[in-house]
């Protein structure tokens, strides 16, 4: 439309003036739940809409940036200009993740499933007859965060993780910043009454090895240009 | 817009010179999957689009009937002229169902999920450090169809179940019109690589007391508006 057009237009001048932060760096992000699948019909997922991964991925671009956007199943529109990766499981997010790496950003915005079932039935589960359910056993997915934190030769410049929490949101976000070495995580309470999960604001903090900065209640869209400036400053610094 | 105008204006004539099958007449349909919570962030859920079931809602409409369409978290705009009442688990399908009998037909196209987590978590489950993932304790839902098929006194005239198999459709099917007290079960196969889930073409065999009969592949809409001129026929004779 009209308003993207103009958008393109003023993004390009910028770019060749030099204005935009991001200018020629590349930004990984992941966006979205992942569904780990019990058998052919029936999977496990999240709440995770989506909807804050794509808009960092949409405010990276502004920002000049090369964006590559790996997202599990949403309901969203794919951002303008930006590579978008599909995936369902955290098995195939990694895998996507580690394809396009380097980057200087990674911004791991997806709810990624701690456990997948540890045996996928090739069959639709039945009941047994027995009337006892049957237990699902899980077993560990592979640390998307982690992994990339730990890489030996591409690690990213700055990694960005998100904690997603009912309680100990900071402690357990430090614990996050330590074990994975990342950068930054940025933490949100999704307690059911918050509405932040599927809903279009965010209240967040950022939890980094220098303190802890509580952000004010704003759209997921100024979430995300907040980070990605604040990211741009790192890069610079 | 301007053809369901048309369409409406079409309806109400053919209702006043009692054209429509259903004219008078109560159908109530499930439709979509159930998404069962396992902790405030996590939920099982399955590959159910609710295509066939909504499909089903309009036919209805279109026949003449008061329709009811009680249905699980889907994408899907609300059929025209339909009461909808949206539910996420199945304890909360098979209260709605009951609420909404009486009905002349039910048709219970829902992927109702077998099971349910037996203690849903308060808070977000965690990994606890040991390395070692929590098993899933699994406990049986309510069964919809049966409970409507054995109801003491508001069993519909005329009862449809479905059954998406992946394997031994016709056994499984006709078990289930016996064990549910159906008069008729929609079976289909819902292997991956027929791509009936989620797709919008669908392949089905009529189960009933009288024998099998296989349809051809056809629209889900075109699906939906046999199963109807069907069920209009049978009560009818």
């Amino acid at each position: 439309d009209i308003v993207a057009a103009a958008e393109a237009v003023l993004r390009d001048e910028a770019l060749e003036a030099g204005r935009l932060p991001l200018a020629g760096r590349h930004v990984l992000i992941t966006s979205g739940p992942t569904h780990e699948p019990i058998d052919p019909v029936r999977y496990i997922a999240n709440r995770s809409s989506g909807k804050q991964g794509h808009a960092l991925a949409a405010a990276a671009y502004a920002a000049g940036a090369r964006v590559t956007l790996v997202s599990g199943p949403v309901d969203l529109p794919d951002p303008a200009n930006v590579e978008v990766i599909r995936v369902q499981s955290a098995a195939e997010m990694l895998t996507a993740v580690e394809t396009h790496l380097p980057a200087d950003i990674a911004i791991m915005a997806a709810a990624v499933a701690d456990w997948r079932v540890a045996s996928e039935g090739a069959q639709k589960i039945k009941k047994d007859g027995s009337g006892k359910p049957p237990a699902l056993q899980l077993t560990e997915n592979p640390d998307i965060l982690a992994t990339v934190g730990h890489h030996d030769s591409l690690r990213p410049e700055l990694l960005i993780g998100f904690a997603a929490e009912t309680q100990n949101l900071i402690d357990n976000a430090r614990s996050k910043l330590e074990r994975k070495n990342a950068d930054w995580i940025i933490a949100n309470d999704v307690s059911p009454q918050t509405g932040i999960m599927g809903g279009d604001a965010n209240t967040v903090r950022l939890v980094s090895r220098s303190g802890v900065e509580d952000w004010p209640e704003m759209s997921k869209a100024d979430v995300a240009r907040r980070i990605i400036a604040r990211a741009a400053e790192a890069l610079k610094g």
